[in-house]
């Protein structure tokens, strides 16, 4: 094997749910799916269930654990809070050129297809990012207890503080205030549940927050205007400006699409792609520093 | 001993860092200290702890376990968040005449001195009530998921949120803001702080921002500012007006004070009591119906 042989590219979109491992060598793309990888909750499990991919992966694509290992490879990992998981990741796999990054940056290539534009992912979590040429500039996505502005989580835990204010009376009630508040019989409920309650369970209220804006709920339409005011005003920040392609990614994309000031609803445009193709272009970009 | 003989009144003001009992008889008071008692994470050591210091109250007021017995107690409790803590603890305690809440009710009596007023509690939580006679009005409280606005730890985390909103652009840095962000060497540092902190580790920032508010700093005050505006808010959904007694407690009230507007700081009064003043005031209170 000449180092002229073509290198294949490897793309790795790590979630807390599962995996997803593309490979393109020679033409071809083969995909393979695994098990969940949380590298700051649990950094051992998530390289196992990473390395068993890989070699999946490898077989899918008919390529040799020699041929794989000369590979070039992006792994996007949800849990990636800096330095400390990334190098932790890119020492424990098998490859000499790598890069190791958290979740947005693949999300962010795949939803543009590699083009100059603005992405707002707006999930569980929510992050915003602006791409031009090879620079990505990120903001956001610090998690529930100091952002996610915008998301599922903080419109769902924004529905349970505007419930008990209502109950308060610091508010009115809302038809969906105050079908909450029956629903949990009261605020000791409501305080109980937020005792033990992560970012998804907050998040799992956003379908019906989403439901009720469009009946005309008050407290729910307040929620998705502020979302989107932060949305704005983040995009914004980021340099975007009229004209210039924006993407909504992530479950919450077509709810906040349609409360977008005209403005901004002029110039978006679906997502070309998944975080997994945005993998494989990120994998095509990687130097070929070898790493110690 | 003839039931004309007096009872004992015995209040107890019960913490997550300490508890303090009181009892009165025949014109003494007497006082003990005793542990911890968290009744919603370890409620069997909170019952031990109670226990104890009970006997200790009873050798410090010169009363037999009869005469104690006899006594119409008050117990105010942090971590009782509805019945099914304030039943547990009411069938565990010696006493036939006995009421159990959370750790508010004692509070605003004891601030009042059982005059009619309304009071804010601001410590690393927050809460609001109005008392009239007999009726108590709570609002707020929740914790801090949810609530506690005003508070010390809704404060420090409020600074947090703004310093990550400094670095993304979304607002200018103030000096405390830049301080904050070198102190966590940046985002991925207050993110790590952000998921283990628990209220008393965000409420440590409230001296910070109380201090950096009286020199300038425009976050601060602004945080300040939100705080206030909540505070009146909520005191007035109370249904407080003005030439009401008005009474701030815990260790904002001094700061929160000065940035009151000032048609509400006219009708600031100085605590008059405790809380374990307010517990014994209200077991004086308390009905001789029999506990099952």
């Amino acid at each position: 094997m000449t180092e002229a042989a073509p290198r294949p590219l490897i793309g790795i979109d790590g979630g807390g749910t599962s995996c997803r491992i593309a490979v393109l060598h020679d033409g071809r793309r083969s995909e393979v799916r695994c098990g969940p990888a949380n590298v700051s909750t649990d950094p051992e499990a998530a390289i196992s269930t990473i390395l068993e991919g890989l070699d999946d992966a490898a077989r899918a694509a008919g390529l040799s654990p020699e041929q794989m290992a000369r590979g070039q490879a992006f792994v996007g990992l949800a849990g990636a809070i800096d330095r400390r998981e990334t190098d932790f990741v890119a020492d424990r796999m098998p490859f000499d050129r790598i890069a190791v990054a958290d979740d947005r940056p693949a999300a962010v290539i795949g939803a543009l297809a590699g083009q100059d534009g603005t992405v707002a992912g707006l999930g569980t979590g929510s992050f915003m990012a602006r791409s031009r040429g090879e620079s990505l500039m990120l903001i956001g996505g610090w998690g529930l207890a100091l952002g996610d502005e915008a998301s599922g989580a903080w419109l769902g835990r924004g529905l349970l503080t505007r419930s008990l204010h209502a109950h308060d009376g610091l508010l009115e009630h809302s038809p969906l205030t105050r079908e909450i508040m029956d629903e949990f019989e009261g605020p000791p409920g409501v305080v109980r549940f937020s005792l033990r309650a992560r970012p998804g369970d907050y998040g799992a209220f956003a379908p019906r927050i989403v439901a009720a804006a469009g009946a005309g709920d008050a407290v729910a339409q307040g929620l998705m205007t502020d979302g989107a005011n932060h949305l704005e005003r983040s995009v914004r920040a980021l340099g975007w400006q009229e004209g210039e392609r924006l993407c909504l990614i992530g479950g919450l994309a077509a709810p906040y699409a349609s409360v977008l000031p005209e403005a901004m609803a002029r110039d978006l445009h679906p997502p070309q792609g998944t975080a997994l193709d945005g993998a494989l272009t990120l994998a095509a970009r990687v130097g070929g520093e070898v790493r110690a």
